[in-house]
Order: C-alpha cells, then sequence, then structure tokens
C-alpha cells in the first residue's frame, strides 16, 4: 500500500523554525537545523546536482536518500511554495527554478482562488487546491498511482495532516541545538505514540532521527 | 575536580511533568516518564531495595547506575522535598520515610525561614537554605568533598542553577512519548549547546539518552 510520509526538521527543544517571515520563510536558523541533512551525499546529488561523490554516506544519508525514494506526488502549504511571500504575482512558480527537484505532481494549498496549473522542466507540475486537505490527499494519491504521497511542508501543513489521522509515517530529524523560540512542531500532536509506533537512532552527527510509523 | 551534575526525565515534546499539583507533586504522567528508569536493575537494587536481580541490564541501567556514582551532596528545590505541599508542617521530613536513598547531606532550597536540619537513617542529613544558589552550591560543595554534587530537581531549580552557568553536566532521559502541555524543560536554555558539548544515545527500551557536558 502507498504510504502518506512526512519528513520535517527540529531542534531538540522541537522548534522547526525561528524568525519566520514573508521576506525569510525558511527563518534564521534553517541552516543550523538542516546542516547534517545538507551535509550527505544524497542532499549534493539529489538537490544540489552534484555527482562527485562528496558528502556523508552514514545514518543521515540513509535517511535522507529514503526521503527522496518512491515518492509519487508531494502537497506543500501554500507559505513553503512562496504564495505569502509573493501573494501579488500571479506568475511566481516557486523558488526551485525552471527545473524543481520534485519531478512528480505538487499540490499547494492554498485559502484564496487556485491558479492554472504550471508545469515546469523535469517532470514537476505545480498544482493549486483550495479545498480540504482529505481531498487534496485524495487527489494526490490517485496521481501518486502505486508510489507514496509526501506532505512536504512546512509544520502547520504537516501538523494539519497529522491531527487529521492522514500521516503513516512521521520522521523528524533532531538536530542536538536548543532554539529557545520559534515554530513549535509537537504542539497538539499529543498521543501519537499510542497511534504510531517510534523508533529512535542517533547519526553519527548527533543528529537523533525519530520516526513515528503505523 | 568534583562536578556539579544534573538528571532530568522529559517526553519527546520536552515536558518534565504534567498536572503537578502540591497534592499530587510528580504529576499525572510520572509513571509514563520514567518507566524506563524504573524498570533497571539499579533502581530495583538502589530505591527498591530489591537486589534479586531483576530489572534491565542494558543502556538504561548504565545510565541509572552512573546516577548514583560518586555523589556527595544533594540540591534540591522546595516543591521536590514536600515544603509546598506541607507548608503548615513544621516535623515534615519529605517522602522517601526514616531512611532516605540519598545517604548524604542534601540541601533543601526554600525562601521561608530555614528549619533546623534533620540528620535521617542512613547518612543523610537534610539542610534548608534560603540564600542564593551560588552560596547552597558552595556549601554543598565543601561538603561533597571529592565527590559531585547533584541538583536533584524539580526542573525550575534545575533551570535556575542551568541558567545561572552552574551546572557541568545535564543528562536528560527523553521517552519516546508526546504530552502535549505540562512543564516545560528547555525553556530559556537555548544556546546550551554552545557552553557545554552534545552527546545522543538510544536505549532498547527507546529512551533517548541526551547528555550536556563542559
Amino acid at each position: 500500500m502507498p504510504r502518506v510520509r512526512i519528513d520535517l526538521f527540529a531542534s531538540l527543544d522541537g522548534y522547526t523554525s525561528t524568525g519566520q517571515t514573508p521576506e525569510n520563510p525558511m527563518g534564521e536558523d534553517w541552516g543550523r537545523l538542516t546542516a547534517a541533512y545538507a551535509a550527505t551525499r544524497t542532499f549534493h546529488e539529489r538537490v544540489l546536482g552534484d555527482t562527485s561523490g562528496v558528502g556523508t554516506t552514514g545514518v543521515d544519508d540513509s535517511y535522507a536518500a529514503a526521503h527522496f525514494e518512491g515518492v509519487g506526488a508531494e502537497i506543500l502549504g501554500a507559505a513553503m511554495f512562496g504564495l505569502h511571500t509573493f501573494p501579488d504575482d500571479p506568475h511566481w512558480r516557486g523558488w526551485w527554478g525552471d527545473q524543481p527537484p520534485f519531478g512528480i505532481p505538487v499540490y499547494v494549498l492554498t485559502h484564496t482562488a487556485p491558479r492554472p496549473s504550471i508545469p515546469m522542466q523535469g517532470g514537476t507540475t505545480f498544482h493549486f487546491r483550495n479545498t480540504a486537505i482529505e481531498d487534496v490527499l485524495a487527489e494526490a494519491t490517485v496521481a501518486a498511482g502505486r508510489s507514496d504521497v509526501r506532505v512536504g511542508g512546512g509544520v502547520s501543513t504537516a501538523r494539519d495532516f497529522l491531527r487529521a489521522g492522514l500521516v503513516d509515517d512521521l520522521h523528524v530529524m533532531i538536530a542536538p541545538i536548543l532554539l529557545g523560540r520559534g515554530n513549535r512542531l509537537w504542539d497538539s500532536l499529543d498521543g501519537l505514540e499510542l497511534t504510531h509506533q517510534v523508533s529512535t537512532e542517533v547519526a553519527e552527527s548527533g543528529t537523533t532521527h525519530v520516526t513515528f510509523t503505523r
């Protein structure tokens, strides 16, 4: 059975970002939160297009590789796509250039009137939907065929799907840092360990990989 | 050099207790938070007095054993000793019976007039101090001799010592549960990873042991 998956970054004190603004949508500490992931060979190959073999190949890289495996459709929140940063630009096509790294249909959630779909190079097509998340997930599931659907974030979108009981696999990469402020990952997710099995693994980088699976 | 040490329990979302009241000072989820520790052979031997050899002997037990090693004096907050639960009982002698498991001098922090010290069976003496935490620590350090001083909690006392830069080793046992509410461990501790080295280890029980050391 195809699964619904989420991968998120958090600090040890449970923050997924700090100082997020429309102009700085990833926030001030994104680099520290994602440092171990950005150091992996998989990130270099799949996101930076650097196939020279640089990058770490340990536990972090195993999770990074799994992140890219078997995903047939993706769902993104409006902010993650940039709709909150560029609300008045009807031609905004995302942060990722002409050839986004998705290579699959990407469903962007919006509360405004949906825009026409945007086909990009490399197999990515951006679709815009302002219907219930269950309906968007149903459409994405059909589009994904036998592959999984990934809810790509941001964290509030991820929480919406988690609270609605729609997520099979949540993988959180916890960096060994304390941010003290920001966007809180775990709020309103209490009891998730009752519906999902929890497993934990520590990478060479000190990153703790926590996985909730059902 | 003797060290100043803290061991704490927390949930994955950073809560050290839920629903604490003077009548229920450990809170509603204490059993779930401490289940892996309470299952160790060391806990059975050192706290329950059961030397029959029952209990887990893996990673959790290693940390539990270390918790009891080399401590020459302990510091407790008023609530942890029970002063908030029994404020009007001048003869209150703590929760631990006639022979408390400390076996060392225990300094109880209080904002009220200090009570006379209480010598107990088995080497424990409770002292009451309403001076600055630095002064209490200095006195406890002398009492501990060549051994370490442990700040035994509760979490607000632990945070006071951490924020004041007085703690060499913080060990947090993180249970793989999400409580969603309660007393927050990590508040105001951001940047602790800049003054201390962080290491992380996962036990067979799923408990994550995070240690900050300087």
